[in-house]
């Protein structure tokens, strides 16, 4: 028998977990998202588990009385910690695990990002990661100067532009550039040291990068594209990519997708890996885990329930919670509304029962069952080439991590799926993924 | 003999020191600026040293090959971590110090620099500060799409609106919007979340912030203005001002200045602390004092010096260096480079002495002596209302630290002029500054 293949293991960690009722959990401590003893927690725990990295999703916006009654998000995912400074913080407190964030690409500055990540590399010896999103939520929009988000095309172009110019800037210092020498007064070797000159559609960037080569060579990068735009983002540059199919067919679909535009820009099919969000329900029976579920999804107040719809199909208050879900009269989103709407009919859904499908999960894949049942699954995407590893998005934090760790991981480490040590020091290293080459080695000094 | 009065102390940590050689000295690692472990030692002792703050100077740009040759910077002010990620980092190591760092208010947009720092404000347990600039050099406007920087008139403006926004996004939240009720489902009180809806010349934000309302209030807000937009941006806002008069008799009339307007906001004049800054080169006897100076200026590397000059002088690299300061052909910026030359013409200076002046400690105010000395001198200045406190520049980093704590400090707490411990656990009242109170707080909600 060959030995199985190794999954990597990511953890999202927003708020107080990824279902919508977490903060009424008994378990749960509701002001913890505000407190840095509740993630130090969090990322020592994934860290003691040899995971390869903790993960924080962003978007900079609430929804606001001026909007219908049914959009207004009364949950605990009002209120957080910022991510990149929280990130900072854990790179004091933990060693291994690599430290992603989220930041958009609308609206930041390209050399804001490629200092940040690169200082944040620097500080964690080589554990930070870009996950790179475009935005989509008017309310966003709204406090950027916006009156609407910007369109799919114009953002993305952006976003192409944007990622190849923090590329280009963490590509300023060569690796020996710095020279130190005390004794000649010399600090760096000017042929080195690279100015980028970038002048482009959306961004006039000279450089160069004020913080020299990182451990990693450059942060991780991680995307999340699904249509064309984000999918080609994610071939040309990304080494992450957490997607999020949400069943065995259309992963594995994604997978040979994505996979197959990498030989274009030049690389293997190693030097990707996709990572599916997965929110999981675990016991010690089926009944259990059952248990879990239904108690959470219980706790879901209506009012909750319907901002979870109104995303995509808007506001549904004026409708009985328990009766028929109606055909939307104003869907924000209308291909997601229609998906939606045809759920509800086959499965002769209400309204509840529809939001709740949705507020369980963050609207991602959901396992519900014991430890064998989860890790079977797992294992059946990874050999399907679905997956290479996933991003954990528990329902409840910390309670779904510690349930991980004490239930899930053993069965994953007696099939021999994930490590027991740490492979390397990097985030990088841990992924398996290779350093990569400044663009400038062996080139004449251009700065 | 009535008590004298406490000072207040910050230490600016930027680089290796403020000394342009600071990384040729002996005692300097030139790699540390790149270093968490480096900062992480001089937060930590200026922490046992019970000083108020860590400041983080930033700028964000470096002259390239294609200017003139004497405007190129090759020393350690290359290479540095970013500041907000590397405070950010240092929450998790310490306890009691204030953590401030620069933002600048030309290439930001409000909603992040609100959202980051009241992050850092709960990640420190009230401990976070905000130095507000507007940025002056050309080679930061190139990396953020502009060819020059901004007028004057135009970044105060812009800059007067930006704190603005800053400020109303803080209120967001107030105090007891939050209410957790896991029994009812109601996590916040809706009265009690406020968006900020503002429209105005610059920015377009509507708010809230999705971060709840921050140990101090709001973080600590620090100012430099030295003209008078700064000075009333500063009058109206600022908690802390590190101004950089350079004689008791400018300093006095500054403090005036700025004290004096304060009353037109409605506010004391306890309620702002003027720190001018100060480079301290301390020995047991003048003579070790002075040849602690004179080794670092002997450092200075005259490339490196005529860099120091450019900024106002222009390109100086065609004259002989120890001949006389030629009258500026292509003075960048006139004024000073006028009172440059006057001072030059006036102490009959060559090139190298005119630059080592400005070198030993980035242009600031220098002190060269005994413990005595010194303190002498900081206690004139605070009994001639010329200064709340002082801003330590140190000319190498973690030397002068050292120096300063192992022999400036046991004398100024002689003479009771500092504590001996944190008289609070926020930066907001080991300052001695009142909590400011939410704008909202008993008006009808508005969100
Ligand atoms: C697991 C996962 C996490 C994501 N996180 C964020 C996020 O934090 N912020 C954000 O604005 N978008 C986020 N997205 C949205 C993606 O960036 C992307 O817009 C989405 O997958 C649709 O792809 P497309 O933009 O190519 O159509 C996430 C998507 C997935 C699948
Ligand atoms: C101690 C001190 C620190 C300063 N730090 C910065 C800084 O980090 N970044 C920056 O762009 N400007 C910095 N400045 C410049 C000031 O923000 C301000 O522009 C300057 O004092 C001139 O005042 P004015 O702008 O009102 O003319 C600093 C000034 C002083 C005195």
């Amino acid at each position: 028998m060959s030995s199985p293949k190794q999954i990597s293991l990511g953890l999202s960690m927003r708020y107080l977990g990824y279902h919508a009722a977490a903060w009424r959990h008994p378990s749960a401590d509701p002001d913890a998202a505000s407190k840095f003893s509740h993630y130090r927690y969090i990322a020592q725990t994934a860290e003691a588990a040899k995971m390869d990295m903790v993960f924080l999703a962003d978007g900079i916006g609430l929804r606001t009385k001026d909007e219908p009654p049914g959009a207004l998000c009364r949950s605990h995912q009002t209120l957080e910690l910022e991510p990149l400074t929280l990130l900072s913080a854990l790179s004091a407190v933990t060693s291994h695990i690599g430290l992603v964030s989220t930041a958009s690409t609308t609206y930041n500055e390209p050399y804001h990002i490629a200092r940040k990540w690169a200082s944040l590399d620097h500080l964690s010896g080589g554990r930070a990661g870009w996950n790179i999103v475009t935005s989509w939520s008017d309310a966003e929009a709204r406090n950027f100067n916006r009156d609407k988000h910007m369109d799919y095309d114009l953002r993305y172009e952006r976003a192409a532009e944007f990622v190849e110019v923090v590329k280009g800037l963490w590509d300023s210092w060569e690796e020996d550039a710095p020279l130190f020498d005390k004794a000649s007064g010399i600090f760096f070797d000017q042929s080195k040291l690279h100015a980028l000159n970038h002048d482009g559609k959306h961004f006039k960037v000279k450089g160069p990068l004020t913080i020299k080569r990182t451990p990693q060579g450059r942060p991780i990068l991680v995307q999340a594209g699904a249509a064309e735009q984000g999918l080609e983002i994610a071939a040309r540059s990304a080494d992450v990519v957490y997607a999020a199919p949400l069943d065995l067919e259309s992963a594995k679909a994604y997978y040979a997708n994505l996979k197959g535009r990498l030989a274009k820009y030049g690389r293997s099919r190693d030097s990707l890996k996709i990572m599916p969000g997965v929110t999981i329900f675990v016991g010690r029976t089926r009944e259990e885990a059952r248990e879990k579920f239904d108690l959470l999804n219980s706790l879901v107040e209506p009012q909750l329930g319907l901002s979870y719809l109104y995303g995509q199909m808007g506001d549904l208050s004026a409708y009985p919670i328990d009766g028929p879900v109606p055909e939307p009269e104003n869907p924000v989103v209308k291909s997601m509304a229609k998906n939606l709407l045809a759920l509800a009919r086959r499965e002769n859904l209400t309204i509840r029962q529809l939001y709740t499908t949705i507020a369980a999960g963050f609207g991602g894949r959901i396992l519900v069952g014991t430890p064998k049942d989860i890790v079977d699954d797992m294992q059946a995407w990874v050999e399907a080439d679905a997956a290479d590893g996933f991003n954990l998005c528990p329902p409840v934090l910390p309670l779904g991590l510690d349930e991980f760790v004490e239930l899930v991981l053993p069965e994953l480490r007696a099939r021999g799926m994930f490590r027991t040590e740490y492979a390397g020091q990097t985030l990088r290293e841990n992924l398996g993924l290779t350093q990569p080459v400044n663009r400038y080695v062996g080139e004449a000094a251009v700065a």
